[in-house]
């Protein structure tokens, strides 16, 4: 995690910063063009919001009988709404300390009243063993908070993805112990669309009680549609609009959701995010460095020498992560939907060209 | 207000329902397109935010030694974190019982902590004499939450605008009192381009300790400017993260707001909602129907037999507002900078005709 | 309502300001002394709160399936958890607007989140056709917050008490419109003790679906206990917990409610309450006085001259109330259980005295 | 940390549980019978409260130009009430990850809104170094909640304390880095009082910014007393009345804390429970049994082995803390102002036979 923010006042070239420097992806904007001088009716209830709802539930193979879908502007909203809408007063919300509501969010969870318990994660992963090592040591009620959720990502902060395998572990643990498991789907896309993917959407809504899925880091101006467990589902809109999150004109989501799934769009475009990962990911293999997390999806944690890295500065935008004792960082190299492969491969011949200029 | 919202399932014809069924004016789209694909920095930091907060601060003759301008999506998210932000815990907020914030937010400002104090008010606005008496009547302390800011919106929730008069006034009084003032600018636009408006947008500035403008209801997609005095202003940002108002891609509005208020766009378009709402109003005044309310701006109150109102129902969309006991009832008619003349006329013959025919 | 609080520097005689002046009852003191020593357990799992359970029980001709019992340390942590267990974010409590927990509790109620509407009372009471129309003015769904839980007290605010009838009246309003129905005990006592009273403890548990029992104005030192309907108990004890209500010598109020309810200490020091404000009421009403509101418990509200007042606060202290156009104001006198009978017929014959010099 | 807690249905012989089992001290019941008749001012404004107020700032070395004191019934209302009147919304607290307020609480601090980031603890004291180390992690805003105050305990929950050095050195980094400091005294007393303490009274009003003296722990039936430096004190009370911490009769607290400052008996109580755990602990050693803390104050951490826990559970109760993985379990002892000495050498008896017996 970067500790501190500084940003630059001018862009320098190419920024591989994160997966929402770009605007939206054409075919969402010209969407919002054709449907603009319709009249409709507000608050989610347009038709652009319906149909939405449709193409998402085709692709979760489910029916309204399952889930409900509801569209908020940002993952934070998404987050907070969630965990609010799920807990009692009392109940507290488990994550792995490197969960992104833990330092992410500027206390956003708290402020809806609501304590985060840590749990050690493995590779940014919730495993069972620690979450139910945890879950042990805060029964000494009434005097803890009482565990009542996990929160999950997929991918998670440090880029990797669940497998089918551990996350139908996580899921019956959650049962076992009486918790409900929500899922962080920021990254949704890329983590459903990576090679080492085995999990279906379908299984989404059977393994989560509420899921979401990000549209603002997958080609969207904005937007999150929020998948609610029919159990979970009652009243849930009053939650968006007591947090500012149900949007007058929901059309503005609608319509770029019912783009990103009415055909394949979505997951396409996720794919594109991770091939170019990969390239750059497997560059730096070839060479040498040393990778701090596997690349499952979008995000290349690197680690690499403070003058290559002020080499790549030159030309691009990316994150240093953490700076290590040995004189080394830990890089965030991101790509998007967006990412032009072009500038991938000027990057990659960056790295390799400073490379064999310093080696040899 | 309508006691409950029953969404029809089919937009039977044209809709008069509020100041946002449609999508956005063209200009925006237009800039939405040309800006796309950029890269920007996140997170309300982007060029196109900073270009609008310059032209913003223009039409207000203001600098940023004045306030910081903020940009969330939605009015609801631009009261609670205003109101959030001003306000100790133990602080409340005094409103007219008619305002907003009372009943159409699900409780968004209670959801943050804080005591909403009821004021009566006077055609939808708060009067000195009022404020007065009811913050006097809340001096019990400490059992009394401590009066702290004033809410009002301009225009009102029944579509009135206060003059340089009563603002000055209602400003003075709560200087003396100790009280911060803050104005819900969901239709300022319509207020300031108001034919009996005569404030200015620096006099918004001088008078009010907070106020934010409102791009949903005036030709954006979604988003509100919060302008932000700087005696309140440090650490602002923190709130909109914390209630997931921060846009990672805050170049959705930020552009909008550019194209608004480059020129004079946002006012222009102001001053057709309030003509076409003009034209209607003057045609129930002409027939000899009562106005509920004067048409200050965008809102046309007025009361009507049933019969009329189901007349009207077969071609437009509008709500009945109250039920009143002589059978009758008051019915509200909203135009938007979107309205269609030509629908505007035809709504006026239909009234015409069915008067003419039932009277003669 | 007094619209400010300035408390005298000094006692000038005797206080007739409230029903907390004094200390506790003798009989539960001692009992504290005698049970001292002991060692319990704490935070309410001691014998002296278990058998103040089954007293309380015994009294209200109930068992363990009806209710459970919980002791807090103040009305207004009683009145905050009560409403906070019964409530999801979204949803509101509906109160007369004379209601303690309107302007008495420093927002106490809006800090755990959630809205307060207001009904018009009755003479402090809640009627269903108010009730009914304030409920049905705010179901613009999800823009209204959720009206689910009605709060009154028993005695009102203005020492009025609910007969048998209208409690089941608006017991049954309730249970149609799908509300729960909260009372605020602080002056339960007094209610139950009153002349006019018809209603029985059990009629509380069958008609409310959580009540509280005040203890701190009928003879305790400090505590009330919560009288909680079975469909509401579960996990009750996190509440008080996360509310710093759950002493962990629980004992202090355990014992002092085990002496109130043992025999019917409680109810006899009601009687003598009531019959206190009785004596000096019907002294008013015998000089000509105009009482504000009928004398049903220990509060008496009576209109008097400024002369008579300040001749009254030479020895006596009491609230002005509200100072009224007409240059008179309305005093609050408050006896309590330990109001003492001499100084009442000193009260009274001051009273009566002034009176006949200014008269004759 | 006891994992669960499992109330037995009676009590064995004696208890060693906590600090909380017994009543009062009797000098405090007997002025709280001799203090009872008379009436007084509510609400924390009696005369009883303000002698409490001026026998503790002569032990302060202080005056009411230092700082101000309010009472309240509980350590989790003192704790939630002290953080929520320092901390703006987006603002969070650091404390030890093995801080009170982290698991025993409820989650308290959180329903008021806040964030707690952990900060890794040295014998549950908090250090510089890691505190430095988290402040600076924290920084990435405002995605990070802003870190504003840090929590400590003295004795920490471990039963260590701070040495003046220590104290020095920690406010010295808190203002360098812009945050508030907070003493949690729950066990003020006998941290005061252990014979490694080197710190004075006056020295926590100069080193913290707020702090507060337990007295439910030391001889009183309820309360705390609360001291708020000058520069957060204004409106303080308005938290108290919130959170239902301003008792009617404030008197009960301020009658007891009156006599436990008036002279000594607070500091001697202290002592007492520190030479009790310090006979236990020093059999504990001479013994051979391992401390997992030592012993500073009134609560010994010690290993014990399965065999000789079930022979203690025979005649005491106390927490097993921790079951550790060679069998063994981490033990809490914990005395108290009212702990019999005949008990403890009794305790340390049964702890030496047992030993003799086994080992030889």
């Amino acid at each position: 995690m970067p500790s501190s923010l500084t940003e630059p006042e001018v862009i320098p070239q190419y920024s591989f910063m994160d997966d929402y420097s770009e605007g939206a992806h054409p075919q969402l904007l010209e969407a919002l063009l054709h449907t603009n001088g319709t009249q409709q009716i507000s608050y989610g209830n347009d038709e652009y919001c319906n149909e939405a709802r449709q193409f998402i539930l085709s692709k979760l193979s489910a029916t309204n009988d399952d889930v409900s879908i509801h569209f908020v502007p940002s993952g934070t909203s998404a987050n907070l709404i969630c965990i609010a809408s799920c807990l009692r007063p009392y109940e507290a919300v488990l994550t792995v300390d490197s969960g992104h509501i833990v330092s992410k969010e500027a206390g956003a969870i708290e402020a809806t009243g609501h304590k985060t318990i840590l749990v050690p994660g493995v590779r940014g992963k919730m495993v069972p063993e620690n979450l139910e090592r945890v879950v042990r040591q805060n029964q000494f009620f009434p005097h803890s908070a009482k565990p009542r959720l996990v929160y999950i990502s997929n991918a998670t902060e440090l880029g990797t993805i669940y497998t089918k395998h551990e996350l139908v572990e996580l899921s019956t643990t959650c049962r076992r112990l009486g918790l409900l498991l929500l899922m962080d789907g920021a990254r949704i896309g890329v983590a459903m669309s990576a090679p080492g993917n085995d999990l279906t959407m379908r299984e989404l809504v059977d393994l989560t009680d509420i899921f979401w899925i990000g549209g603002t880091k997958m080609g969207a101006l904005l937007g999150e549609a929020i998948v609610v467990g029919k159990h979970l589902a009652e009243d849930f809109v009053f939650h968006l609009k007591q947090h500012g999150a149900l949007l007058a004109k929901g059309r503005v989501i609608g319509v770029q959701f019912r783009e990103l799934f009415r055909d394949n769009l979505f997951f396409d475009l996720a794919r594109h995010a991770n091939e170019m990962a990969q390239r750059i990911s497997a560059t730096f293999e070839k060479l040498g460095y040393q990778l701090a997390a596997t690349t499952d999806t979008n995000q290349v944690f690197v680690m690499l020498p403070e003058a290559l890295i002020q080499r790549l500065e030159e030309r691009y935008r990316f994150y240093v992560w953490e700076r290590l004792e040995n004189g080394e960082c830990i890089v965030r190299i991101v790509t998007s939907w967006a990412t032009d492969a072009l500038q991938v491969d000027k990057f990659n011949a960056v790295v390799e060209q400073w490379t064999i200029e310093t080696t040899s």
